[in-house]
């Protein structure tokens, strides 16, 4: 499919597209570029590369894809680095999790021989680093492309049929579609868990200890996703600002609602909310979006 | 260990006890009582149970251990059926996540020859009903205990070392720290995965299916909380409803505080509180509630 492949950023997300790279036979070379050395040795060490270096510009050289998978506050640096290296016909690509601000971030630098289309796959677990990726990270998930403007049909459809090789499903929507309906599905379900964590860890009357042994009553299924990336999801708030605080709004004004239904032992209105919210659950795992088994399947 | 013992509602907590106590061989008897007749019929017709039947009294009657596991909005009625019928020397006890105003509420009605001990194992799915159960249920999964002022100590150690048996460990604790505590673990957890999926539902520009989709992006962790049983949670939050309603105002203090960072661009208060609530996933791990594998380990 591509005869070099270059992965910026060997991380969870990163390294999981190289082994599913190699698995699946789409490049001959498969190089990566992370600014720790320590971890350019090591994705050589576990065969994940072919080669990798902290000279972004000389592993990008050439290649008929690059992959930005860093967090957003380094895509600046990035593109200056290897903007006059790009080869005609290169896509270039990334897996942010916010799309608009990066669009024309990018856009302004990249030459019209060059096709930008950020991708964004929705995939990943809580764990970070190259020796947390796996190759079959992207079955069944969707990944979402928001093509620039200038970018080539051909090349749109190239890469469509990469991530489809991988084992995603692809929809392509406008930027800010894509930036709105994450805030909803994705943003602020990180915030919210967050800061439930955090809500709990400000509690000053209570031990640690009590909040961990009794974390199975719920609180612990949140702290599967506040355990995530600090750098990746500190990124994405800040870039996604003006969604994630209108619904941050939302959330409140639904709480407050809650909160006065529970004061005023409102049960009617209570079954009435919790009714509705039970359904979606079974919508969910009928799409493949998550497994069926109760409690997540956990042993 | 006992010679009768009653199960008054049979769903997914009281079934698996059931299960529990046939697979421990820890009474001779198992009997339940459910006000519906096709429950009565299916936990006789799948061995759950020796007997069972919507006579309650009947059922509750020569019982030396007697299990509520019934939302706590039933529970006046099943005292006022019962009470009369208690025999010397029966331990009574419950299931149900909030203790405080339930322990008066059934104590002034139990006999002093019988000891009233409050009962709540951390443990459960978001599936409901008889079929759901299982014997593991309570395997390394806390027990709090938090007896009545009449009930007798020996009564105490003898329910201590029943759900040590079923696989749990054991905690006693005032009713009201209790109440407190399981508020912050448990409670809000849950009524935050209520109002989130609530709040995506409320979206009028957005179609329920992209939700659905997009929802592996972090959403459906929320949602399978949100699928738990309606009327148990209705009735918790409403006897819970003080430190419910305190610990909503925390939460929303926070939520307000990060959505100001956010707007800030406070990079360095985003990463601070990221790192603090990324630790406490350590601990649970570590700690044995809850598994260690990314993902809940799902496939």
């Amino acid at each position: 499919m591509f005869k070099k492949v270059c992965i910026i950023g060997c991380g969870l997300i990163g390294s999981s597209i190289a082994r599913a790279i190699r698995k699946n036979h789409l490049s001959n070379i498969i190089v990566s570029s992370n600014r720790s050395d320590s971890v350019n040795k090591k994705v050589i060490e576990l065969k994940i590369v072919d080669d990798s270096s902290s000279d972004t510009k000389k592993m990008a050289e050439g290649s008929d894809l690059i992959i930005i998978a860093t967090p957003l506050s380094s895509y600046e640096d990035i593109i200056s680095k290897i903007k006059d290296s790009l080869k005609s016909g290169t896509i270039l690509t990334d897996v942010g999790s916010v799309k608009e601000n990066i669009i024309s971030l990018i856009e302004k630098d990249v030459p019209t021989n060059v096709s930008w289309i950020p991708s964004h796959p929705i995939a990943g677990t809580e764990e970070s680093g190259p020796e947390a990726g796996f190759s079959e990270l992207f079955e069944n998930r969707w990944c979402i492309l928001t093509p620039s403007k200038k970018a080539k049909d051909k090349d749109v459809k190239l890469l469509e049929s990469f991530w489809k090789k991988i084992g995603s499903k692809v929809d392509i929507m406008e930027a800010k579609q894509h930036d709105y309906i994450l805030s909803i599905t994705s943003h602020i379900p990180h915030l919210i868990a967050y800061n439930i964590v955090n809500t709990t860890l400000n509690i000053q009357d209570q031990k640690e200890s009590d909040i961990v042994k009794y974390s199975a009553g719920g609180l612990r299924d949140f702290t599967r996703i506040a355990a995530s990336n600090v750098i990746m999801w500190r990124d994405v708030f800040i870039n996604n600002k003006k969604n994630t605080s209108k619904m941050i709004d939302k959330f409140i004004e639904n709480l407050e609602a809650l909160k006065k239904a529970i004061e005023n032992e409102d049960g009617k209105k209570l079954e009435e909310i919790f009714t509705r919210t039970k359904k979606i659950r079974k919508a969910i795992v009928e799409a493949g979006q998550d497994v069926g088994k109760p409690d997540f399947g956990r042993k």
